[in-house]
């Protein structure tokens, strides 16, 4: 878990950011580039954990690397979806320890925390569906990851664990992402005495979407994410926004809110397009543009 | 899941809609009572969605029927639990999508929107359960109908999707009810994917109460439809009402909620029959009205 | 589910209360210990419900023993997580039926659920995980006491079940927990159709957290405990209040609360600590102290 590189770019970063921010995150990412792979491809953007010796630890630099990973074009058309996955057996033991030692302070774990927390409701709150594609061991904030993601497809030798309470870390930020995706009970279970769940469990809790064998993970995952790039970008950007924030409101306050999306949905030119197609029994072309349709 | 009569129907019910409010919807209701049948015998009342042609679209007259047979003589003693099914091979396919083209506007989108989120409320609010009993295909607001539904049974052939992102209409309204019945995951890989889910899976993970073979639908149905009709109705009501209200609630309202309701319960006649007859061995011979207890 | 016994303890109580508060409760405890168990060893307390002819019905004298043994040295370092069983095939039939009759009165039948209400958020908010063991059958209150642990452990002949509807009292306090814990239509049909669900069920939905055979049930839950003890006290706790806190929050309130938790967490000497012996590899040596590390 514990990573002597990441270490010293975290305190590198550390300094860096108290000269400046913005242009700071420019010059970092260059440096920790290599801990994250990007690739994209018809749309699907692939980011890759990319620290297997350290177990994908998410260390600060991880985290910031992850995070200008998804933000990057993030409002260009041809982005359709987001595909996280890992290099090596552990997809994420989650932070680096060597990061959460009083020789870092105070100061500097609140701020790994703000990051991380960051990264994880910015998954949610990007226009795109983001899946995580799992094949190995989620731990911590490798699990919190996991349930961050809006899909997640899990190999059947994936577990995942809370495991912080036995180093004397309880897992309070995971458990955020874990307490709203599993049944109370099953969370807790995790949470108190830190021992893992298969994928199967995790399936039937739904911490994760789907179980598939590991020769099969690849494919399956791409299948779904294949699947999203059939759809209007707007529409996606739309139905992702909507059910995050009526999933906070009341009832009666969440239909208020999803009944004027609907009308606001039907207005766009793509609502208009895959209406008509639908009636005229053809295939819809998407403009994948916000625009409103021709009143 | 188009339809050309709903459409003609529609229509004209818009027209009539602008003429003035409630003498339409009586007059409106005559022309499209076909659409649905409603029935009721020993407590038991049943609505079946009656257009299998149209797949039970829920074009706005559907929903007007739907809704009115809900709401006809809902107070009344004689009436225990509704059970709602359909005719044919699907459950219902949602919304009608001739009335969502831009030819109708704005205005009457928001009046199907409007229209379908009131049936949905309508049936959590009623004070009798309302069992969904489904043989076959539910999809978008098909699925959320059952979503809504305080108990539903599916036979083993039933399937659940929302596949509203296929025709670039993102089933956001359907996920206010499916977001609210299933693990967040579960409802997001449907919202995104459009992909049907089995009746097994949908058990799983609690979009329907239960599951049987085609041939044992009927009977499973109405062997938990008798079973409500054995309780009294003013206790049932109070517990449906309550139950729904304490679940928006924080935990320590909540209590403060449903402590005070039980001892209202208890001041019923029939809450104190229960325990009368339980303490005496008998079976309770209730009233079914919402009186007092002698104090 | 009713007891003559409980029945007369508990107008004995009714009387004594009107004398004068806090002074009763210890009186009162005195005479109705035997009605639970406790042993406490290796820090882990064990409440043992102790009234098999009586089905271990929740009645006020029981309720309030059961809130005493919850609440002696709670803050002591040597108590680390309870563990709630009980003798006799019934686990918990829920409250006592002669305590509700109209001859006790609506004050009375206020005392009686508050004081459960108390009992059930008591065991949430208490700073040990407390698990319930169960070997039978969980009815109404008895079912809702299950669902308020933070953990369940139940043996594969248990049964769960909410059948207050059945004799006039609808179990409305029981759908506070119940409903927190399983998805809203599995509850829905337990409360409306009062019929019981399986261990297996109740695993499934979220009820339980583990189902094992009955010859390892003791074991099973014992083995929970034991790892919640070599874990760090003030940890567990800080973990313990923090996810009941943030699940009560939006996304954004409960990261802001579960991230300065984690900030303060590592500033605990534990906190420390175990950072320290992982990165050490070797053992953590807890304080169990709330003590801040030294800065």
């Amino acid at each position: 878990m514990a990573q002597s590189l990441g270490y010293r770019v975290a305190r590198f970063c550390c300094y860096r950011l108290n000269a400046g921010g913005p242009q700071w995150t420019r010059n970092f990412s260059k440096e920790t580039q290599s801990l994250t792979i990007r690739e994209q491809e018809n749309g699907i953007r692939r980011i890759i954990l990319n620290n297997p010796k350290k177990r994908n630890a998410l260390s600060l630099p991880m985290l910031t690397s992850l995070r200008e990973n998804i933000l990057t074009d993030l409002d260009r058309d041809d982005l359709r979806v987001i595909i996280i996955s890992a290099r090596g057996p552990v997809f994420s033991s989650g932070h680096d320890l060597k990061e959460l030692t009083s020789d870092q302070g105070r100061e500097y774990h609140t701020r790994v925390f703000q990051t991380c927390s960051e990264v994880m409701t910015l998954i949610q709150d990007v226009p795109v569906p983001v899946i995580a594609m799992v094949n190995g061991v989620a731990t911590a904030a490798g699990c919190q990851l996991v349930a961050s993601c809006d899909i997640a497809v899990a190999s059947e030798k994936s577990t995942f664990a809370t495991p912080g309470v036995n180093i004397g870390l309880f897992c309070s930020t995971p458990g955020v992402a874990i307490g709203r995706a599993v049944p109370k009970k099953v969370a807790m279970e995790m949470l108190f005495t830190g021992q893992p769940i298969s994928a199967q469990d995790a399936l039937l809790h739904g911490l994760v979407s789907k179980v598939v064998s590991e020769d099969r993970l690849e494919e399956e995952t791409l299948a779904i994410a294949q699947r999203v790039c059939e759809s209007s970008r707007p529409v996606v950007a739309l139905g992702k926004a909507t059910f995050h924030r009526q999933m906070a409101q009341g009832r009666d306050a969440a239909y208020a809110t999803a009944s004027k999306v609907m009308v606001d949905n039907l207005a766009l030119r793509d609502g208009q397009e895959g209406i008509r197609a639908f009636l005229e029994k053809r295939r819809p072309v998407w403009t994948n543009s916000s625009e409103k349709a021709h009143e």
